[in-house]
């Protein structure tokens, strides 16, 4: 029997603090290849704005990263970077990526110091500036596994900004002092942000305030207690007012209504940091239509067979703008099947058949501990990605299973 | 699209120290039908002669449980129980089943108490009695789950042998004392045995001694530290020697060749029970030559257009002799396609697709302990079946993938 190969994309999300994206391809690759040596396999390696972002679009564009040391989110230094791309004999503006996550990401809060009221955002505003340093006049910031919950005050306050409180006193870093905000002197912030395009690749379900607000939503798996959630959201509330009071009136768009700092799509990004860079002219856009310019993806699923995308997690989250979802919405648009690959499954996973997955599988062989679970992700990827294609090709030789009505 | 509905043979094994296997097959009918509710499924729960077999067999064979306390492996006694098939209206002569691990089991013996060299099959023999005194003269020992390694020296005691060191004295119970064996009398032998048929239900590829001996190949498991192996070993060799000595002569089969004590299959069934019974005239049957009797389960096989089966554990032991490679095996002959569904997978479980298996999965939806793992089998096992299902539909929906060279 002769039967043209199949044809196979794979466009995986990174494993969260254990593999990348294009170490997450290379292992569904390996399981694939073990099963249908002959398949075309398409990989696609997808961020979606968190850990490994500026490194993926430097590969990716042609550009290179550029190492800084600034203000981690517990106040010590860490060596950092942003990247760069176009410019210098690439036709286009120079463009700078600042990845949150490389400066103030939950992977840089040792885990016996996550009190998110604590942290902040302020390498964010020194790399900013330190892109514009390079002469970069489009900036870039790529939202996503935060350890911060200051609403971008202590970015704000890198790029110039004075945050008093009631004394006149600059106020503490994190969002646990945020309640106490009195006024916003945006007098000293960085002039060259003037003529500067900044961009913030969100994830638009993730807003400030309100009873979805970011406090609430990820205060939690920062690390807050829920006294510590209330006086986040307490705080988040008030810097969006004095935000909107004495910011917005600067920093008004230029065309189409100003942004609703408290509710608008993505202000909620990275714990607030959207609102905050919002507030001083940047444009939140839905991280997809950033980040997979120039991926020709719905081409790229359109062309294959079947699509295989994963994550480190399958959960409730997965379909409020996650990687896997974002692909079977768009792999669903084209009528091509979808199966996720999952570090792990929990409750809530079943809804992503909703957004056009068509199965799941999760990767462990045997009980584990996480620490286990994570070292050896890229291994049990690749033994799951067999298992998962032997299942499939079994049935391939059988009959079609009936669409279940409803 | 109007489609024949889907024929399913569910023929799993129990998980050990969790589920059962008509558990299993009840789980395992869940998880497909919430993929393909109009399948068609036959649910054939499989037992292997270890735990749940004289349950099984009295449920399937409209037999009942008769319940005994008798002696457990570390002495105590534990509340046991014996089958009885058959007799009464039924035709055919009144048989008793005695599960070994149902009084010597694994499962019975203490973790703090797993001293293999300690541990007896005193309680084998007593059951055996117990059913003698009900009428029964045909006696099925299933074996398979044991906690013991004394070769079957504990049943011949409890059966009127006389087992002595140099001194006359009689053997300590366990494995640990054979070493000291020096003669066998069997003149206090339960007379009854001479009028009945004794048959035990072995995994052939266990034997006494050697290499493969069954104090090497399970004697860790249970417990031994490498030095009681070896002596371990070397007791069960002591016993075959003596066995063969002092028993043989008077218990020779009546037709065909007397069996090897040290090496003929089946005598290292259960710790060696195998082999003190063949001592006394047992017949060591192929455990599922005896067990899938009535069952019609090649016929069930065939008739399906997919097999499920299933194991706690799917390793390098599986296709030595487990219900999913026996599974495999008489699909494979049917040209029947075959899954497994494992509570955990080891080293070797590759080795399955050799004699049949064509895909198999794990059921773990996250990092866990063994015991939250075990608590929570039956509820995994059922979304796990789920999965696979649905991946396996996916397949159904794309052309064969060719099958691989060799």
């Amino acid at each position: 029997m002769t039967i043209r190969p199949h044809r196979i994309a794979i466009a995986p999300s990174g494993f969260k603090e254990s593999l990348s994206a294009a170490r997450v391809a290379e292992a569904i690759a390996t399981g694939v290849r073990r099963v249908i040596p002959g398949a075309e396999l398409d990989l696609v390696p997808l961020v979606d704005g968190g850990e490994g972002t500026a490194e993926a679009l430097a590969l990716a564009g042609g550009g290179r990263l550029v190492s800084r040391t600034a203000t981690g989110p517990v106040g010590d230094p860490v060596a950092s970077h942003f990247a760069l791309l176009g410019g210098g004999t690439t036709p286009g503006p120079l463009t700078a990526v600042v990845e949150m996550a490389a400066v103030a990401g939950l992977a840089l809060v040792p885990p016996d110091r996550r009190h998110p009221g604590a942290t902040t955002t302020y390498g964010v505003g020194e790399l900013i500036r330190a892109a514009l340093d390079t002469g970069a006049r489009r900036v870039l910031v790529g939202c996503g596994d935060s350890g911060t919950s200051d609403g971008g005050a202590g970015a704000l306050q890198a790029l110039g900004a004075r945050l008093t409180d009631r004394h006149g006193r600059e106020l503490r870093p994190g969002g646990g002092s945020l309640h106490e905000l009195e006024r916003i002197d945006p007098a000293g912030l960085d002039p060259r942000l003037a003529d500067t395009e900044l961009l913030v690749a969100c994830n638009p379900y993730n807003v400030l305030c309100g009873k979805r607000g970011v406090a609430r939503v990820f205060g939690p798996q920062k690390g807050a207690t829920p006294a510590e959630v209330e006086l986040l959201s307490a705080g988040l509330e008030r810097l969006a007012a004095v935000l909107t009071r004495d910011l917005a009136p600067a920093f008004a768009p230029t065309a189409g209504a100003p942004v609703d700092l408290r509710t608008a799509p993505g202000t909620g990004a990275s714990g607030g940091l959207g609102a905050g860079l919002a507030a001083v002219g940047a444009r939140l856009l839905p991280r997809y239509d950033v980040l997979l310019d120039g991926l020709d993806l719905d081409a790229r699923l359109a062309r294959a067979d079947f699509v295989i995308t994963a994550e480190g997690a399958l959960d409730h989250q997965t379909v409020r703008g996650k990687i896997p979802a974002e692909v079977a919405r768009r792999a669903r648009a084209a009528g091509v099947p979808v199966l996720v690959l999952a570090g792990t499954i929990g409750p809530g996973a079943q809804d992503v058949r909703a957004v056009g997955v068509d199965a799941y599988s999760a990767i462990l062989p045997a009980p584990m501990t996480l620490v286990e679970a994570i070292g050896r992700s890229g291994e049990f990827l690749a033994d799951a990605t067999e298992r998962a294609m032997r299942i499939m090709a079994l049935g391939t030789r059988l009959a079609p299973v009936a669409p279940l009505a409803a």
